[in-house]
């Protein structure tokens, strides 16, 4: 979800410049781990709102939207970590992609105990305990790192020409 | 959770008396669908709280408690079709389950997409899609029901006989 469905990078830029004033900009955070990019993100993360008003990630409606006539999907989110993240989720996903039934929502800590076919994320820790095909979301914390066997995708129009 | 953690029999029957006054008793509801039990269960089960305040199953703490010394023990909970429960889940589990770290809990919809080695539920739904060894945990909607390949445990010192 984060990542790959809800654009995280664009909440934790614009929480930041609310909170403190400093603007960041994508592209000098590429390469970065999200921890060392946003110092006050885990702060922010755990704010009542902060999920439930991401903004939602270029052609993600669309495109899952199209999958889901070919595809069963499940929206896995590791949201354990933020409590208070979990109702918002719930609620953001109810707003944006609303075809995607209740019983395909998912909210975990560690994504080792999810089975399917095919994974879509952001995170190498979540990828490299799948057992299907995976596919590596391009965020600016992974752009630079090695692939890891993975097929990396860069948006999802590309995941589109790949899956349908 | 609900059935094998959480005694949700106990806090419906709770929960009909303080809204009706109709006093149910567990004995009486053996062989019935939970939904037949309890007409009035889905709307209780959507009050914020409701899950928050459910009683614990006997033994459940301690036995899980040994057993996580042994296994690397997931929680997950069919939360989704409530999702006034998520956040009351999560802190139910901190407060009586804090031994559970929360990287392992699982707040889903359908269980089918969870993969493991033991399942311990109380629902055929969620045990007959798993691919590893089941247990049945007897409640009284399953009671009187074929056990469908499953192991039946009648109560959380028969699981610790079983695992340790």
């Amino acid at each position: 979800m984060d990542g790959v469905l809800a654009d995280i990078y664009g909440q934790l830029i614009r929480y930041e410049l609310q909170s403190s004033g400093t603007e960041l900009f994508r592209e000098n955070l590429y390469g970065q781990d999200e921890i060392v990019a946003f110092p006050n993100g885990r702060t922010h993360a755990n704010e009542k709102g902060f999920f439930r008003t991401a903004p939602v990630i270029e052609d993600a409606v669309d495109t899952l939207k199209e999958l889901s006539q070919h595809y069963e999907i499940f929206i896995v989110s590791a949201a354990m970590e933020f409590p208070n993240s979990l109702e918002d989720k719930y609620h953001w996903l109810d707003e944006h992609f609303d075809f995607i039934p209740w019983k395909n929502i998912v909210l975990c800590g560690d994504k080792r105990v999810i089975r399917g076919d095919i994974m879509i994320d952001d995170h190498f820790k979540n990828l490299d305990y799948f057992d299907g095909t995976t596919l590596l979301f391009e965020q600016p914390h992974n752009s630079e790192k090695d692939n890891n066997g993975h097929r990396r995708v860069r948006n999802w129009k590309e995941i589109r020409d790949l899956l349908l």
